[in-house]
C-alpha cells in the first residue's frame, strides 16, 4: 500500500507531506515508539515545534514551509480572494513556535516571498510546490555538506557528535551526520561517540538510533565523558549541526556545544560545524545578538519520567549555547567551507 | 524514642553505627525516599558500597571501617581466639568493592593496622574505637577544610559544584560542600549551581536535596550547562571533592570534574579541590596510575527508571575522571592547603 510506505518510519522519514496532510515522525518517543503525528493546521504544527515533535533546526524550517501550506489553504477555504486577510495570524503563530533556530524564520520569509506573486486564486499549489522545494534543496544540501566535510577528514579516526544533527534534524541524511555518513562510507571514521545529550536525550534517543541504522559503529556516552575521551588522543574531530550562525562566525547550537569547542581546542582537535546556508543570519553581527530558548526547569529536574531532583529546587534550562567563532575549525555549507571564520569570510561565503 | 533520633534522615547521618549495627541512609533513592538500610555483615557492607547505597570516597571509607568491624565480630563469634584466620576474605570483599576511592583502602588499611596490636581477645571493642575515630576525624577534617578553604573566597560570587561532595559523602558537614557551607555563612557565596552528574544524578538529587536542607541557595544544571554559565562572569570558584589525588597533584573525581576544570581554566575561574589527606594516595605517582572504575552500559542507557537508548547500542560509562595538577588551583586539605599543586608540594604537605 502506498501510504504504508510513504509514512514508513526510518531516521530519512522525519517530515513527510503525504495526500495533503502534514506527518511528523514524533520525536518525543523514539527510539522506544516510532510512530507518526498527522497535522492539518498551523496551529497545530506550531505547537508541534514547540513540543518538540519535531526539532532540529532544518527540519524545523521544513516543518514551518509546510505550516504555512495548513496556513494558506484553511484562509482560502474561510476567506477566498481574500485569504491573505486570514494567513497573518497563524504564519505569527508558526514564527513564535521556538526562538534559536533561525531555519524557522528563514523559511517563514521565503514562504511569504512566495507569496507576493500570487493573485487572488487558491494559493495552495504554488505555496505547496515552494515547500516541497524548501524540503528538496535541504535533502541535496545535506548530500553537497557530507561531501564536502567528508573530503577533509583525514582517517580513520573516530569522533564526537552532540545532540543530533541527523536525517531526523533536516530533510534527510543530516548535517552533521550527514558528514559522519560520506566519512564513513570513505572509510574513514571508526566510530561515532554520541554524547546523550541532557536533557532531551537527544544523543542517545536520536543519534545512536540512526547510526545505528545506518550501520555504522556508535557508543553514546554522558556529556560530561567526552573530555576524558578527548584526553585519549584517540578523537579526530568534533562534528556538530547549528540551530544559527551569527554574520561573524559564532555558532549557536545545542547546550553543551560550548564546551565541546573548548575541550577540542584545549586537546587539539578540530571542530567542524556542518550547517545548510539556511542557518546563517547575516543580520546578527555576533553570537550575543542569538536569542536563546530557555525551557521549563521541569526538563531538567526529571528524566525517563520520573522526578529526579527535590521539591521546591530551582533549574536552569538553557538549551542551547554559542560558541565563538574562534573556536571553530569550520563550517561546512552547502555553497562550501569557511576555516577558521570570520566577518569577511562568511560575507564572501554568502554572497 | 532513641532510635529513632539517632535514625533521622537527614545529610549528616549518611553512615550511623547504632545498636550494634551499620546503618546506611539508601542514596539510591534520595531524595524521593530517605530511609535506612541496616547491615550486619562486612559481606552486606561491601555489597551496598558497590551498589552504591552510599557513595563519595570518604563515606565509603567510614563505612569499610565500621565493615572491618562487622567482620571481626563475626570472626571472633565464629572461631573465638583464631578470629583472624577468619577475617581475611571478609576485609578482601570490602577491598573489592570498588576501585578508584583511596579512602576504602586506607581506612581498610588503618583497621587493620590496629588489629595488629589485638591478642586473641574479642577484637571488636577496640576496632569499634578504631572506627568511630576515623569517622569522627573525618567529620573534624570536614570542618577544618571548611574554614580554610572558605577563608581563600573572596565574595559574594556564585559557584558550581559537581556531583556530591557533601555530608552525604563524608563523615558529616561534607568537603566541596563544607567549603561552600562555611564560605556561605561568612556571607563569600551567593548561589550554588549544581550539575545534575549524570548518570547517577548525584547532584540534581544530593546536592540539591543537602543545600535546602542548609538553606543555601541552589540552581541545578545540566553537567553540559555549566560552561555557558562561566562565560557569563559570575562565577568565581569551581569546588569539587575527590576520590583519589595522585602524588603529584593529579586529581580523580566524578565523570565531568576534568572538564570543569578545563573550562575553568580557559574561562580565568578558580579550580578548587578539598580532600581530607586520606584521600591522597602517595604510593602512585600520577594520575595515570588511579585506577578508573568503569560501571555498566545500563547506567548511561537508562535514566529516572526508563531505558533511554535504541536497543543494540553501545555505551561506556567511566564514572570518573582525571584532572591533571596543572589545572587545578587549590586543593585544600585538613592538613593545609595546596596552591597549584606539585609532587614537592604534596609531599611537605604529607610529611
Amino acid at each position: 500500500m502506498e501510504t504504508s510506505k510513504a509514512l514508513e518510519p526510518s531516521p530519512d522519514n522525519a517530515v513527510v507531506w503525504h495526500e495533503d496532510r502534514l506527518y511528523l515522525l514524533d520525536q518525543r518517543y523514539l527510539p522506544e515508539r516510532a510512530s507518526f503525528l498527522s497535522l492539518d493546521t498551523a496551529a497545530a504544527t506550531a505547537q508541534a515545534i514547540t513540543d518538540m515533535v519535531v526539532r532540529g533546526a532544518p527540519a524545523i524550517g521544513i516543518t514551518a514551509a509546510y505550516g504555512v501550506v495548513l496556513a494558506a489553504r484553511d484562509a482560502y477555504r474561510s476567506r477566498g480572494a481574500d485569504w491573505r486577510a486570514a494567513i497573518e495570524l497563524p504564519l505569527d503563530l508558526l514564527a513564535a513556535s521556538r526562538p534559536t533556530a533561525v531555519n524557522l524564520f528563514w523559511a517563514i520569509e521565503r514562504m511569504k516571498h512566495s507569496m507576493k506573486g500570487l493573485g487572488e486564486q487558491d494559493p495552495v499549489p504554488a505555496l505547496l510546490k515552494e515547500a516541497l522545494a524548501i524540503h528538496a534543496e535541504d535533502r541535496a544540501a545535506n548530500r553537497t555538506i557530507g561531501e564536502l566535510g567528508a573530503a577533509l577528514i583525514e582517517g580513520p579516526t573516530d569522533v564526537i557528535t552532540h545532540c543530533n544533527a541527523g536525517a531526523l534534524a533536516t530533510g534527510g541524511y543530516g548535517t552533521a551526520l550527514g558528514v559522519i555518513r560520506s566519512a564513513h562510507s570513505a572509510g574513514c571514521i571508526g566510530r561515532v561517540y554520541a554524547d546523550e545529550t541532557r536533557p532531551w536525550m537527544q544523543g542517545s534517543r536520536l543519534t545512536a538510533w540512526e547510526l545505528l541504522h545506518s550501520g555504522i559503529p556508535v557508543t553514546v556516552q554522558t556529556d560530561s565523558a567526552a573530555a576524558g575521551l578527548m584526553a585519549t588522543g584517540r578523537i579526530g574531530w568534533v562534528i556538530v549541526g547549528s540551530d544559527r550562525i551569527a554574520a561573524n562566525g559564532d555558532v549557536a547550537n545545542k547546550i553543551g556545544t560550548y564546551a565541546l569547542a573548548v575541550l577540542a581546542r584545549y586537546h587539539g582537535i578540530g571542530f567542524m560545524v556542518a550547517a545548510p546556508t539556511s542557518t546563517i543570519d547575516m543580520c546578527l553581527e555576533s553570537g550575543a545578538d542569538i536569542p536563546i530558548e530557555e525551557r521549563d526547569a521541569g526538563e531538567v529536574l526529571a528524566c525517563g519520567g520520573s522526578r529526579i531532583g527535590p521539591e521546591g529546587v530551582a533549574a536552569r534550562n538553557p538549551v542551547f549555547d554559542v560558541t565563538p567563532a574562534s573556536l571553530v575549525s569550520l563550517i561546512v555549507t552547502e555553497r562550501g567551507v569557511v576555516e577558521t571564520p570570520t566577518a569577511v569570510k562568511m560575507r564572501a561565503l554568502m554572497g
